[in-house]
């Protein structure tokens, strides 16, 4: 009888840190048994990125946002007090100091809960990012998806 | 019977593509037939600014103000990959290779399929805009009117 | 029979033109009888910040951060314009002139208005912030604590 909840975020962002927050979300409401969805647009399509590079054909300014863009959640920077790459490297230092769990593990652990998550089409196109650069087993699809599942959710966040 | 969804969107980002996404979630919203208010706050407020110069009466720091903040959709930087300018042209050199729709003409999208579009007065006074810098047919509210929208509202997105 | 509408604040941001646009939104929400949640996390901890140092036993790490971040609302930096902290005075200035609220003010108010406001516990881990440092008549809590509270929201919101 009851229906069930729904959480969708929009991860647009590119940092480590609010991609952390959006994943802990994410994670939280699955264990309270919501649908979710993460939407991955612009710089969030970046934490979908696998490590390694993936040899694809590229025009050279695809190759370009290619190279300048981090390859994989592990790679982000943060949003504040970047300091050259000191920030993200304090930031994981405490995180193991606390047993926090790391980006690219939380969203590991979303697969497992079974969160949907989503690359968004069109912005994939504009960065020239292709389907072999990102995770597996995870969805494709444009705004009208998003609107969609959002349209019926509890909790919409803009990350 | 059935009621109309609704779609509230704050733009608080004064960056490109964060506006992009906000617009394209607008305009998605609006051809699945949502209600859809974007309430543009702070250095969101510079997407609707005109791109002349327009001559009205400001103090010294409203002056200020003027002159640092973009003139209009097209003149914004990115979030992200600013590169002293580069990034917003890469950006825009790729979106023409897609055929993406560039800011403005999201923005004239938007106000032909019915947008609300909001300038926040509060803001507009704080960082000294006149309504003749504005677009034209847009409207002019404060929080208690985004509140009113919002509580109604199936999607709320801060951007 | 009418339900109290409800409306959650995810501050993430540390920057102190968000703060405010956190803050106005949930005073005017509580001003129309909405119950509001401020759940502050990550660089957000830091409008809670009291002003004065605080002696509590801290590691090198979290002494660090300690410094690195502003202590108190009136120490935020902007998103926009920080320039080397001249865009905040100028903020601070045209508010005066214009008799616009400021951010400590706007978070007193909220209390009186009875506006929860929590501080994400897990973060205040991560950064090594303690009770003893943040304001006086505030909650604590995780994810959970907010979801329960979002998924009743009527407008819910990641700034």
């Amino acid at each position: 009888m009851s229906e069930k909840k729904r959480t969708t975020i929009v991860l647009f962002s590119g940092d480590y840190d609010k991609a952390m927050a959006a994943y802990i979300i994410a994670n939280g409401a699955a264990a309270y048994d919501h649908e979710v969805t993460i939407f991955h647009t612009f710089w969030g399509l970046n934490a979908l990125r696998k490590d390694e590079q993936i040899s694809v054909k590229k025009s050279f300014l695809e190759k370009m946002f290619g190279k300048m863009m981090p390859r994989g959640a592990d790679k982000m920077g943060l949003s504040k007090m970047h300091f050259a790459g000191i920030g993200p490297k304090m930031i994981k230092d405490v995180m193991k100091k606390h047993n926090a769990i790391p980006l690219p593990q939380l969203i590991e652990m979303a697969q497992e809960q079974g969160v949907k998550l989503v690359a968004c089409t069109m912005t994939m196109d504009l960065l020239g990012l292709q389907k072999e650069e990102l995770l597996d087993h995870i969805e494709y699809a444009g705004v009208a998806a998003y609107l969609a599942d959002a349209e019926e959710g509890n909790v919409n966040l803009f990350i």
